[in-house]
Parts: C-alpha cells; structure tokens; sequence
C-alpha cells in the first residue's frame, strides 16, 4: 500500500504543518518512503512562510486508511485531533510536544515526545541524531515554527533549547529571525480577509472545567483596535455559538503581538470568572489581560483553577 | 517533597531493576535529585547480575505518593503495570520499548519509547546525547538487561541497536558478554529453590482473547527436564488456578535457555488451541515448541490469531 503519510493536527498551525514537512524530508532521506499531508488548509501566517522558502503546501486529506496502513504524527498524540480514521491505521512514530491522551497502540513504537515550545525543536535534534544536515528552505520552515510556536521567543512555552534552534536554524536559512519572525506573525495577525464566522472559529478550542463548558479562541493582531472595532459582530456571532453549544463561557482572547499582551471578551453566565481569573473588571464584556499570550500556558490552567475553586 | 523516585514495573526482571538504577545513574550526575526504586524483589537473575557489579538492589515500594510528588518511569507505561498510587503523582519522564496503553498525563513530559528489545539499548544512547560517561558497573547492569531481554540475543524482539549497545557496554564492564551471560541466564534458571506455586506465579500474565481468559507463565531453564520432573504438582496447582479464575486456557512455558526451544503444558478447556497454533500434538499435556522462546513475539499474538479465527 501506498507511502507512509506524515501529519499534524486538525486546524493546522505553521508548527504542525512545517514539522510534517521537515520530518518528511529526514525520514524519506533515511530510506522511508512517506509524504507530508495536512488535515486542513494552511492559514495565512504558514502560507506567508511556504511562500517565503518556496515549499508547496501539503496535500489536504481528512481520512488516510484508505490510501495507507502506516503513518507518522507530529505535533499531536490525542485521536481526537487527528485523522477521522486514525484508529485503522499504524502509528509508526509520534513526534511531540504536548500531553499525552486518547492514544494507545497495539506494539511497541517510536514515541519522542519533549516538554519543549515548538515541535521542530525537537526536529532539529533528529537531524542531528541521525547526522542529516538540513536543508535551508527546511530550516526555514522549521524557525517559522519556533516563531509561530513562541510568538517571536515571548511565550511562556518557549524554552532556551527552542531559542538555541531557532538561532541556529536562521543561520542554515540565511534570514534574521527577529525581521522574518515579526513579517510573518503579522501576515498571520492581517485578519482583513476574515469573516465574522471565520474569525471566531479560527482557532477556537473547547474545554470542561469543574463541569462547566468552556470555549476559548485566540486570534494574534498587529492593532487588537483593528479586531475590537467589530465588537458588536464579535459578540452576536459568540452568542449564537453559545446558545448552539450551551456553553457557561465563551472567552474570546487579542493577542497584541507586539506588546505581548492580550485584551479578552468574555461572554456568556460564568463571564465573571474572567474577573476573578485575573483580578481584573470587565467593562462592556472586555479586559486588558496583562502579558497574557500563552492559552496552553496561561489561560487554561488559570480558568481550570478558578473553576475547580468556585 | 522527597527525590524523584524512579522505577520500573511490577513483577521487576532484570530490565527493569538495572534501567531504574542506570537512569538514576545518569539523571543525578545531570544534577536531578533521584532514587532508585523497585516495585518488587528482585529475581534470581537480577540478583546474581546486581552481585556481580557490586551494586545494592534498589529499595522496595508498592506506592509513591506518601513520599514524593515526581516520579520517572523506565520500561513501562500502562498504569496498571505500575505503582499502585501512580496516579496522584506527575510523571515527569517516561523510558520505554512497549506499546503505549492506559497512559494520561496533564502537561507536555519527556516521553522516549523506542521499538527496540530493552530500555538499557535507549539509556545508553541517552549517556552519550548527553555526554555522560557510562561507569563500569553501571554499563555492567545495562549489559546484564539487554542479555535478559534477548536471551542472549536469541529473542525476536533483539534488534541490531540492542547487539550493538550489548557489545559497547561489555566493554566498558570488562566482561565477556557471551560467557557471563550465560552465568547470568542459569543463576536466574535455577528453580530448585522454588516451590510450585512460585514456580507457576514466577512470571505469568493473564490476557483475553476473543472472550476467552487465557494465561500464559513462563519460566527459563538450563535442563527442561527439571522442571518438567515436577509435572504432575505443576499440573494439579495450575487446574487449582484455572478453577479460581475461570480460565480458558493456562499454559506453562518451560524455555530452555541452552538450546532456544520451549516446551509447553496446556491446561483447560481450550487446550487443544495450542495444537492448532504451533501445528504440534500435545501428549500428556506437553508438546514442544520448536524456537519459541518470546512471550511478547512468539505466544500472545500467535495464541490470539488463533482465537480470533475459530
């Protein structure tokens, strides 16, 4: 049957769709023969760093039994997040850097998962294990993955070993990564092109908390004033989703990539615990979230506690 | 809290006793404040291999939580293999060469699982990714791991990495791996010590195939015939355990370590699956099974394709 298909996660981020195809450039210069798929399409920011390396955007697939028995994740583990069919298929490899959950298999694999900020990290030091130099338009999507991973090295995920990458991986691709970094976040912050639709559910992740159901999106801006002009939109369109889903909260979150901070919407009948979250006052359902940028790091965990204590 | 309490699964083999003392090894000189730990008395075999090298066998628990808040797991994953409390800790790093099953975490950990034949071959390439010498008795315990694992490089399961890790830390623990591994295989062959109901219990597990309840325990010997002496007090404690449980099937694996054959006995009602699995005739309960000496490769997927298909 057909090549081994390396992929990432639904929704597909600059991480998870660079990390599929750098570790398909290393695994096919090991001998394997596997392609690089994605199981959506690019946004705009991964689409400004395909462009820039001159690297096309893998083939989009949803389903993979019926055209491979073997495959290979990185950037995920949980099913939920990967192919409708994962469940029929073998997981070769997974290449990591998240939690494990809602993953099991029938024999024994090659699991590298690391607590660091950005899969291609981890990347980097499998080329280097297996002494594959990298090739520079990989490079250069590998530190577009670091940057979109640590939000220009900002983000509490971000650890030296992702800096010490990224460093590196800038002088194989031969740009200054603070200069590329900052273009390329902001063709992923130009929201222009978004409906209202689009922009809530752009990256939107829902989640249980002390029983309640909490959705949580985040969308990066160069001006959160160009996306909060639209507050009215914003909210109508957040309301409808929340009525849908019978949600307690809808937190709706501007990260500033700028100034590295956030302003946070905050909809629906547990919007107070936002207040109590980050001691802060919502005034016509918004709040400055000081040196917030992190929604793994420092909004989940902190809305989890303020849940579980109420 | 206390030190970050490492160590293997239930029932220790040698593996997992020498993995947890060698990671410890590695992981305190890395200046992580550690212990090593067993969830169980160590077995003949890992006895003779800790009194060889000179090393004290690890201090025995059954729960962790009373004394520590960080664990790391070496050669298992699957909670029901571990500590009975494992899931009031965090786990801050896993080491392992089996399939991943019953296995959840919180955040992002350090997770290396390899398919390879023995934790040890994965350690020893963790001293050199992070430039640590491996010390003479320790390389001396990990050799010891992987000629258990393999049978001497005898098993399926024994990979090109595995004879090569083998071969490297022989060196360094000036012994010859062959002739010491021998010693080491009889020291852990010798039963005369046990009674039946050890001997039974010694190393067994119990498995469900297709909705049968099947049991297979395994037991390595220099002389079958040994054991095989004591045939008619083995045959009346396993009939003893197939009433208890309700078992399909119980089969007792005599492995002999010289020439790399298994004898089996077949107890209960599905007995004769066994027939059909390895195309033998069981007389008296007892048929050989001509270069089978892996549980994990050669048994429980051949005994389940068996089931499946009647």
């Amino acid at each position: 049957m057909g090549n081994v298909l390396i992929f990432g996660h639904k929704n597909p981020d600059t991480d998870t769709i660079c990390s599929a195809i750098a570790y398909a450039d290393l695994k096919s210069k090991l001998g394997l023969k596997v392609e690089a798929v994605a199981l959506g399409e690019a946004n705009n920011e991964t689409k400004f760093a395909l462009e820039r390396f001159g690297v096309a955007a893998p083939r989009i697939v949803t389903t993979v039994a019926s055209e491979t028995n073997e495959v290979i994740l990185v950037d995920h583990n949980e099913r939920q997040q990967s192919a409708e069919d994962i469940d029929q298929v073998t997981v070769l490899e997974v290449i990591d850097h998240h939690r494990i959950a809602n993953f099991e298999t029938k024999g024994p694999l090659y699991f590298r998962a690391e607590p660091v900020g950005c899969t291609a990290t981890i990347l980097l030091k499998l080329y280097k294990e297996n002494n594959v130099e990298v090739p520079a338009n990989i490079a250069g999507l590998m530190l577009s993955a670091i940057i979109s991973d640590s939000l220009l090295f900002k983000s509490p995920t971000c650890t030296a070993q992702d800096v010490a990458a990224a460093k590196e991986l800038a002088v194989i691709a031969g740009v200054d990564a603070e200069e590329y970094g900052l273009d390329m976040l902001k063709a992923g912050a130009n929201l222009s092109d978004k409906t209202i639709e689009q922009l809530v559910n752009l990256d939107s992740k829902e989640f249980e908390m002390n029983g309640a159901k909490v959705e949580i999106a985040q969308v990066n801006a160069v001006d959160v004033n160009d996306v909060l002009a639209r507050r009215i939109e914003i909210e109508n369109a957040i309301n409808i989703i929340i009525e849908k889903k019978g949600l307690d909260l809808f937190l709706f979150v501007v990260t500033d990539i700028l100034n590295n901070d956030s302003v946070g919407l905050a909809f629906g009948k547990d919007a107070s615990l936002v207040e109590k979250a980050y001691n802060v006052k919502l005034e016509d359902s918004k709040a400055v979230l000081k040196g917030v940028v992190s929604r793994k790091a420092q909004i989940v965990p902190v809305l989890t506690d303020t849940f579980n204590q109420r």
